[in-house]
């Protein structure tokens, strides 16, 4: 029979990608120039030209070779230049066998919870937090539990995390910079973070992993972001280079179980398990290859950089209330009523697509993604003020 | 804590693939020239060169475009190019809607698997079968049912079908061209499949929905493959470029949920849902665009149907007995004694590498893939040839 939780996910899906749906329609009806579509994670920087030119340079290549099966967690080659990336920038101490390619960060997430979890635990979030979470722990029969983090820096809350982490806890999610709130966790957060969670293993008799989403890692403004895994060894890194190289529908990331965690070969087992449990076989081949070489490419970050003063300065200019953002390419804007959804619901009416706080685990706020041509920010600028003055 | 079921997973890896890397392994060793590795079905054959240029053409268009997100269903140009092409060859009343992208159509197995079961359901395989489907039902929770084809022909054996099919029963799993047995369900046998599903669906009250694994639906060697959801409306496609236009690698595949039932609209849903719940966001985009253009592209079947006559008229001059084969690029050949992992074990001592069917859910053959380089076939015949005389 058809399965009833797929029935209702599929029935219900994610406020963004439902947003971003209503923005293509609408795009269609009434013009793209007449829609402000701040709804979707969707880079709007190009791809790097030396990932365009080494996908040309592999298309001249014998075609049974590039675009074969590869084994399950990757190529050699990718593996051992995740591993060596890691370890320049990061003195990781990673090594290859603990790399796993994925379909990019969503299925690293998917086949890291599913290793890390049994049926009946719980696994922490702090809000506000990507929704999918929720998605990906149910599905696995884990509980999700919501921890709110500090009122305005958005930091983790330790004191609250120190309440809510139990026995039962398997897994906690950090995600820096933060999607949605923009927040770049700080070094000493982090540290702090990382003895809590000794502690708390050392109390239980058994790790409390730490699951740490990266997919804006490069993306960040003013500071590099301390890297979690250095503060904490039992750390499963889910990566994608969706937003750093403009390639999110590629479907192209990686999972990586600390090489410093005592158990760090059968937590990679665990995920290759779930890799075949849930569907995956090989991340796509030819974007494995193209990361062989283009790994280390530096992100283009000058239109997010230039869009974030735009937008930051237009809406101060306004009187709206928003989180500075460190990192990542969205603002978190107070909402102008306590009602996020009815906020973003009058918004749609000026045809400005921006994502209720509610589908992130918190009240009164909304996230604008601006990961868009300078000249939508622009534009919207009329919107944003309308939609001011509709409150007044 | 780590998952104890993904962990046994993770550490007993599939033997196909568990075969292929020691073929890789052994390669280095000792040659690729020594090496005949006939364990995965990795196609020989290139790439089309219009999919080649195809994606030429793509990467020559502005980056945001054409890797960026598509809604999570697949772009509207894809889905209705599936629909158009499924009416034009099959007649099949396809509607786009009905038609998701997946990563390959091992994603496309799982999330239709994940949709249509509810844990404790009977999930009912023809063996010899494709060794994950037991993985994917039991990650839904479902119990695996093995019925056995019919000796020799191993076509459906529709009495023991009926003997099996209870009212637990949720899914039928068919795969035609058959992994491993090359056997091409005859559109006689499909009708009384047809009949025997609308009988028990009748009599439990709910649908026993057929899920068609069609990855070899194009490599047919004689006569076109009829097509399955022709014979039932209650039927879920699940298909793959991997083999008829040599990406398996690349993970591009969908799953159609015939638009002739009357619940199609509810079973897009719940494999929309079960996609966010596994972990698939869209699948790649660059083949997305590359099969909005390329779905009519012919396969090359040259290499394949020369291969098949090499592999068959070597070994039946050795005096072995096999299956002649009617479609896909598999040759199951019966061992040379009882057990096929020994068989299979003492041809890996002359470095040829050949799958036992313990893993295909059967006794005493073995599966050798001719989807390799013609000069592999010869070379391989003095190992075949000193298998033989080894158990003489």
């Amino acid at each position: 029979m058809i399965n009833p939780r797929m029935l209702e996910l599929g029935k219900a899906p994610s406020t963004i990608r439902e947003l971003f749906a209503y923005g293509q329609r609408r795009k269609q009806e009434v013009g793209a120039h007449h829609v402000f579509d701040l709804s979707i994670g969707n880079p709007s920087t190009p791809t790097p030209a030396a990932v365009t030119e080494r996908m040309r340079q592999l298309l001249s290549q014998p075609a049974e070779t590039i675009h074969g099966y590869t084994n399950a967690p990757g190529t050699a080659e990718v593996r051992a230049a995740v591993a060596r990336n890691l370890n320049e920038r990061f003195d990781a101490g990673a090594l290859p066998q603990h790399v796993y390619m994925t379909c990019g960060a969503y299925a690293a997430l998917a086949v890291a919870l599913r290793a890390l979890t049994v049926p009946g635990d719980q696994v922490v979030v702090n809000a506000p937090y990507f929704p999918e979470y929720r998605v990906l722990a149910e599905a696995a029969d884990a509980q999700l539990v919501e921890v709110p983090t500090v009122p305005d820096t958005f930091q983790l809350d330790l004191a609250a995390l120190d309440a809510a982490i139990g026995p039962r806890t398997s897994v906690v999610i950090v995600n820096s910079p933060n999607n949605p709130a923009g927040a770049v966790y700080t070094a000493d957060v982090l540290q702090g973070l990382g003895d809590l969670l000794r502690r708390k293993s050392a109390a239980f008799g058994h790790p409390v992993f730490l699951l740490s989403d990266e997919p804006y890692r490069e993306l960040s403004y003013d500071a590099p972001v301390p890297f979690p895994a250095n503060f904490y060894d039992h750390t499963v890194v889910c990566y994608s280079w969706a937003k750093s190289l403009s390639l999110p529908g590629e479907r192209i990331g990686y999972a990586y179980a600390s090489s410093r965690m005592d158990c760090a070969d059968e937590v990679m087992a665990a995920i290759a398990g779930a890799g075949r449990a849930l569907g995956f076989v090989n991340a796509p081949v030819l974007f494995q290859r193209v990361m062989e070489t283009c790994i280390d490419c530096p992100p283009d970050l000058s239109d997010y950089a230039r869009n974030r003063t735009l937008l930051t300065e237009g809406l101060a200019r306004l009187g709206y209330e928003f989180v500075h953002p460190d990192g990542a390419f969205y603002l978190w804007v107070r909402a102008l009523e306590p009602d996020a959804e009815a906020f973003s619901a009058r918004a749609r009416e000026l045809d400005l697509l921006i994502v209720p706080s509610n589908s992130f685990g918190c009240e009164g706020w909304v996230r604008c993604s601006y990961c868009v041509s300078s000249a939508v920010i622009e534009r919207s600028m009329a919107a944003w003020e309308a939609l001011k003055r509709s409150y007044e």
